[in-house]
């Protein structure tokens, strides 16, 4: 048996710095007006008074023109909504509201401003791969620029004054969404998260707050928002993703040199249910498409299949897959259509090269 | 979606009685010889020379003349042992016998004789389908011919006695293993055994008293062996079966027909696993072939695919495994190895027949 089976490394050492670990790049600001009470004390009518004037200042910002969308949360459906949600576009808190609440989210999708959801405004910047810093530039501006216009709550003690206490001071949760299979089939996952919760980070499931790593997602975010500036923030959080990537890396390059049985088993099983399958949880889908992004990664399949898998990983949830069959569906109809989805979609992969593992 | 697809109930309807759901029929009798106490209660030297007196005496048959084999059980290895109890010639409890205990398996392996098992003769016809009539005839026979030469403890008001008062009697157990998925797939099977057992018939799994029904393989023998002739003993067990084939047949028709698409999920993930896995378990190869049976059975694969699978069930058991390998496997290596055998063996098989799956 060879040591290093070079197909495989050569892929791994060949990955930039985050490039098929991380997913993408988040950073939000909670601000709230001055002299108005936080959206939950506020009466209906007094919400929808304040929508109107945030709506208004948020889609007057150059950054804001022609905008994707500016809207209501009442004027969607609830396909509508959670399919913003599984682009991580809105919070599902946010996808609950209705009149009094709104939305506005820029041309190209990157910056979404949700109004009226746990505090006044949350401005949000999200970008695929390693791009805090671009996400954090981007999200300062239309602050900076919305604090003309608006006057925020502001301590000169506490800093941004918000709903909850735990964002008072910054306001700003900055996250990043971590691909790490490697870990998890390592069995590291479990100790590395711990490690990362010592450091005062917060380690998630695909949709933030109490859900679960499916897909081996996990969401990387800094806890604390008080005594801190914004830039020690995404310094700390940076300096403990860029460890991420290298252990992640580093696992990957030792399950491939030594546990390469166990590989070619989960990567040729999820290619085997997935090519044919006929119903599929949207749970299993992200198992099994994680599973195909590492064998991308781990050079079993062409790279130029790593942005149908990716793509995949979107579209195979529950409101993406509604939009694309144009009604809404039963969780039964939804199984069978993305199964249906993911063979149709995957039937020109080749079966995972086996000359590629040979040796195992 | 069309009522009765074409493809599969057609197939369904075309099994023969017992075809493709009976896999095999064994009938067994216990037998002692009078003024010798039961093999438990002898000194191992009288063991010895009664293995010699018996053995001789069987070997001395028409029908166990040039014998596939004749030997004490402390002349075999471990797997050798191992390897006749995944085929059904021995028990368990044979297998762990050494000196003083034996076997005498014909020609065809069809007869086997358990010397010194738990009673001093064990006498097994084992045949492959639904010929539980031949195999009670063959031992019947071997047992008149036996009883020349040698003198079975017999009581004229109990019958043949046993070591186990439960087999007291006749000394008979007849059983039928049978391949119920259609019975599992559709949630019946457990009403299904409720009521086989009501009847006084014990249902077990694939390796007798204490197994689990892996592969969908379902073992049903006489519970009784007192109070009532073979015959009445065989036509009882006779009707069972052909209402339990009757049973499955219906149920696979239901799945066929209006569970397709669960039916298409099953055997497409059984289909991809089975090609595409590099470790799997017995456990799992065993429901995975049932599956692949299934879908011969209904049409989704050809009919000559059949004979390969059957015969997969006997060569993925671990110590078929090893005689294939030629060595001792540690069970991580066995797994590797039954997946490559499993992997090789399917390869040409065709993915399921997405046409005759139209309508799901």
């Amino acid at each position: 048996m060879p040591d290093t089976p070079a197909s495989a490394t050569a892929s791994v050492a060949d990955l930039s710095p985050g490039r098929g670990i991380v997913m993408s790049s988040r950073v939000r600001l909670a601000r709230n007006l001055k002299h108005h009470s936080f959206p939950g004390w506020l009466k209906k009518k007094q919400r929808e008074d304040l929508l109107g004037v945030i709506q208004a200042a948020v889609t007057r910002l150059p950054e804001m023109r022609e905008p994707f969308l500016s809207r209501a949360m009442d004027a969607f459906n609830p396909l509508e909504k959670q399919t913003l949600v599984e682009e991580h576009l809105i919070s599902r808190e946010q996808a609950a509201k209705n009149s009094g609440s709104g939305l506005v989210i820029n041309s190209d999708r990157t910056l979404s401003v949700m109004i009226n959801e746990e505090d006044h405004l949350r401005l949000q910047a999200i970008h695929s791969d390693l791009h805090l810093e671009e996400a954090w530039r981007a999200v300062d501006r239309i602050d900076s620029e919305l604090e003309d216009g608006l006057n925020f709550a502001f301590s000169p003690t506490l800093g941004y004054l918000t709903a909850c206490p735990t964002n008072v001071g910054t306001g700003m949760r900055a996250s990043v969404m971590l691909h790490l299979p490697g870990l998890v089939l390592g069995d590291q996952v479990n100790q590395v998260i711990k490690s990362v919760n010592q450091l005062g980070l917060t380690v998630r499931g695909l949709y933030g707050e109490g859900t679960e790593a499916l897909g081996n997602l996990f969401q990387i975010s800094n806890q604390t928002t008080l005594g801190e500036s914004e830039r020690d923030i995404l310094n700390r959080l940076l300096k403990v993703i860029q460890h991420l990537i290298e252990h992640e890396h580093n696992a990957r390059q030792k399950i491939a040199r030594e546990r390469r049985r166990v590989v070619a088993d989960q990567l040729g099983r999820a290619y085997g249910v997935a090519l044919h399958a006929y119903a599929m949880s949207s749970k299993e889908a992200l198992n099994l498409l994680s599973l195909l992004i590492l064998g991308v990664d781990l050079g079993f399949w062409p790279a130029s299949l790593r942005a149908k898998l990716d793509d995949l990983f979107i579209h195979t949830q529950p409101a993406h897959l509604q939009q694309a069959a144009g009604k809404k569906l039963s969780a039964e109809e939804r199984d069978a259509f993305r199964a249906d989805l993911l063979r149709e979609k995957l039937k020109s992969v080749p079966a995972p090269n086996i000359k590629r593992l040979k040796g195992i």
